[in-house]
């Protein structure tokens, strides 16, 4: 390709919307252009590289034994019906009527639609297991798109989903998918965490996400790791031992006798804290949330904060949010109490629900709010002066946001944290769609029995962006040399010296004769400025000619090194370069 | 590929609802899965078809110097007001809200974002002639979804667009694609017949269709074409000579003297033509429709039907109907006469937008309403008794329907017809949508023009059905070898058999190594019900391996012949005869 013919237009300046630097450096070298909120266009660099990332991903699903197929993005009603997901997914999913008036859906992930097409062909424990997979667009109506292709709305994913008849052949899938997963990371030259997630709205009980570990603060969520043992979990999922519980002790406070005292405009744990000359660590926090519409007492340690995924699975509740003033004042009124929000607690409280994190079973002698203005009731224990009396109570739960520093849940050893970027996950979806959608098969003992299934998730477009958010300097984008546009640049330093572009074209039309992605910078412009454009696009290597025609100079992007080679020698070069990398 | 691990399953059975025999057949044979009306799922044996012609596309416009990107799905409603296409894009256009209430809709076509894109990108005419293109989904909400994947909802699409600085640059890139097009049809092979087209919702003027010739009636519309010279064109947009201007003789009646006479009861033209003993060549026949909600009267010669598509742009509106019986009745009234629907005419008729075909041009002494109930005019002749007074008259219109028989416009020999399906189409769309959304570059004179533009399109999954309507057989499909899901089958006679299994196993190993798409059906199934399987997909050749492992049967599916080839020579032979035809 000619850098003259080329559809590509670098910007001087960085877009006034971009918040991350990967989002920036994609619209500025000409990579991406928005049409819409969180809706883009792939230009054709930004093409090239999708479609290096999508080949790899092919090439990987078909030697684990997939078979690619493609589902359509508009899909009926009737089938998110089936499944039950067209009640409870929310406005993330795109509706629209058709000109009929049938309910209509743009695809946001297509389990419904495969489970549809897996009833009807797989009728046999003989024909199991199947691993089907796709690469196509996905539409998802985000509330707050952002970070350009990383919560975009339209993006391009690669879904696979399998069908067995027993749990340990999807775990063997599992297994199989995992191993599938790691090699085309790797091969898009992006080493990634493999952690424990929330399985969300897809559903199911075991999940991974394959991150991206970056430096920058785009992530999404904290990883929590451990660096002694394989522990690695995103801060929806992650847990760990307290340090107190760890050293067996238990968090006690001076307060040895359980009495109410006045504790005047303490609304915070942090007034409460210094009004009482006691660690946050040994107050009883308790905080009213709203779940599915009812009121829930949520009790944690003063000092750590209520992770609310975590929470939302341990209640199982569909939707989650904290309380408002009114609410908790009506609450408060409800149960006789006149306490204002700094000052509940679950001393005297009766019928409703409560939940305690786990950090506080190992409390004594504890702060907490008594329900009365200007109170609290200190040397608190379990057990003894609080009543509670509800069921949920019993049995701890665990909804705290995991701290870095507190230790492994494995192995003890304390949990460093990072940055990620989710570009892949895998779901252990178990029946979930197979049997509110009646997608069975005849087994083994003749019996009808719904497949037990797995889904697994690559986002394309995001690996792409993951990518420039891992690599990049001051002057651009560093593409690994797997999914980079083009291979090659060369720069011609003077295009109107005619040997100059003699040799450039020589060298040109020989890369191109070797199978070697060139590109010939033929712009009348200044050096310094075509060779800003090649940093700022990513070309893994630049070839300059100047007036010495008989010795190149190369230049390698990622290291910055600068190397010359006589003129016969540099396509042999770049050869054995790429074929090391490729 | 193992035949038992595919995802395939063939039906005993053609689906219900299936018209065209490739809908059938495609069906059957497991490529596709209807999930709603016109919106299907593409399984993996269609999908190895539909990346195989895909990838043909690819080659063939990277190598004519276009550029690949792409483009999104899901569109805003302001560039679509832009272009004025919102508002006259009638119900096919799927439109829908998004969480905020901005109106969103699903690309039919993407006109309006290449333009968009490219108003930001080429700001010179130093960056002309660009060609850009996609391969993306398309949805179109047909009224009636029919013949599969011919006329779906949801299609792939290959959409190109050039931008140029002058016509004569626009020509030459129109050509270039030209032969482009008949590269890719003929690799896929489909020979093609290039034919004149309306341009349709798309606009512009000069316009082409790629037809595939079919012998069956799943065309879309006929398409008129010379023997003789290269004219060809489809129904709504062909022309002829008729054989009487042809011949230089004017049609003309007996009724030597105009005269106004009874003709009782004569509500139809055949009717009339009995009645009078005349041919219906020399009755003029007028019809009544309505254009953009007026009326208009449309006369042509008796023996000659109109071509809507043909009048909609002679009148150039943008809606177009027959009137009923009621609005008929309401226009004499206005113009104060009493004339049912089979005796109306131009005679007397005042301040009526009225047209006329040439087919009426050389009639003399002719037969025509003349408004009154149960009479007509006979004898009447144009410039004569004729009042006809709107200047819409005066130039006559070419809005027939051609018929066989008739004679080619280019060369006078008489025209034939045929069935086609529409593969592929090329536009010349000019300034249409440049203009309307500001859209231009710097001239060389300094000046701001609009760009000049072409589009350029092939229907994938329509090009992948209208092959297996092309080729297929009582027993399936034949698919041509370039786009055949793979080339070969190996099905041993006996699964049970070691020596047959062994044997077949080599051979599927070394074809796979040769880089042959192989698949061994390993199914425990009789000869005879996997033969039939393998021919209704339509894979290129079978191997049988029976109880001689020396000698193997190698079927040809498109000549049906059989050959016997040593055991070793199998492998060399399928690749010859491969190379031979990819």
């Amino acid at each position: 390709m000619k850098m003259s013919k080329m559809f590509v237009q670098t910007l001087r300046e960085f877009p006034a919307d971009a918040e991350v630097i990967s989002h920036k450096l994609l619209v500025r070298a000409g990579f991406i252009k928005k049409l819409s909120s969180g809706i883009y266009n792939y230009l054709p660099l930004m093409w090239r590289v999708l479609k290096k990332i999508e080949n790899i991903i092919r090439e990987e699903m078909d030697a684990a034994g997939a078979q690619e197929l493609s589902m359509p993005f508009v899909q009926p009603q009737e089938l998110w019906e089936e499944s039950g997901r067209w009640e409870i997914y929310g406005k993330e999913l795109m509706r629209m009527k058709d000109r009929h008036d049938r309910g209509m859906c743009l695809g946001p992930t297509h389990e419904e639609i495969i489970t549809a097409i897996a009833r009807d062909g797989l009728k046999s424990y003989k024909q199991l297991p199947v691993n089907l997979y796709q690469i196509q667009l996905k539409f998802r109506d985000e509330i707050r798109p952002r970070f350009g292709l990383l919560r975009g709305r339209e993006f391009i994913m690669k879904d696979a989903y399998s069908f067995h008849a027993k749990q340990e052949c999807l775990d063997k899938e599992y297994e199989n998918m995992a191993q599938a997963y790691t090699k085309i990371f790797d091969r898009c030259g992006l080493a990634t965490k493999v952690v424990q997630s929330d399985s969300g709205a897809i559903g199911g009980n075991v999940s991974h996400e394959y991150m991206v570990v970056i430096d920058t603060d785009a992530g999404e969520n904290d990883v929590f790791f451990c660096e002694k043992c394989d522990y690695a979990a995103n801060s929806e999922r992650a847990t760990s031992k307290l340090a107190e519980a760890q050293t067996d002790g238990a968090q006690v406070s001076s307060f040895s006798k359980a009495e109410i005292i006045d504790t005047p405009n303490t609304k915070s744990i942090e007034e409460l804290s210094e009004f009482l000359k006691v660690p946050s660590a040994v107050i009883l926090k308790t905080l009213v949330y709203i779940a599915d519409k009812k009121s829930v007492l949520v009790l944690i340690r003063g000092d750590k904060a209520v992770e609310e995924t975590k929470l939302k699975n341990a209640l199982n509740v569909k939707e989650l949010r904290i309380a408002v003033a009114a609410e908790i004042e009506e609450l408060m009124v409800q149960k006789g109490f006149n306490a204002d929000k700094g000052f509940i607690g679950p001393v005297g409280m009766q019928g409703v629900w409560m939940v305690a994190d786990e950090s506080v079973k190992d409390l004594k002698n504890f702060v907490v709010g008594c329900n009365q203005k200007d109170k609290h009731l200190v040397g608190a224990n379990f057990g003894g002066n609080l009543t509670v009396g509800v069921k949920e109570f019993d049995k701890f739960v665990d909804v705290r946001l995991v701290e870095k520093g507190e230790f492994c849940p494995q192995c003890g050893e304390p949990l460093n944290v990072c940055q990620g970027i989710e570009v892949g996950n895998i779901f252990q979806l178990g029946t979930k769609y197979s049997k509110p959608m009646k997608a069975v098969f005849t087994d083994v003992d003749g019996k009808e029995k719904p497949y037990i299934m797995g889904c697994y998730g690559i986002g394309v477009t995001r690996t792409a962006q993951a990518a420039v958010e891992k690599f990049h300097d001051e002057n651009g984008i560093i593409w690994p040399t797997s999914i980079a546009p083009y291979h090659v640049i060369i720069v011609p330093v003077n295009i109107q010296d005619e040997l100059q572009m003699k040799t450039a074209t020589e060298i040109y039309e020989k890369l191109i004769a070797q199978g070697i992605e060139a590109v010939l910078d033929d712009r009348d412009d200044r050096l310094g400025s075509k060779l800003k454009d090649a940093d700022l696009i990513g070309f893994p290597y630049k070839i300059i000619i100047g007036k010495d025609s008989k010795v190149l100079e190369i230049k390698n992007r990622k290291t910055n090194e600068t190397i010359y080679k006589k003129t016969e020698l540099v396509v042999q070069y770049i050869k054995e370069q790429l074929n090391s990398q490729l």
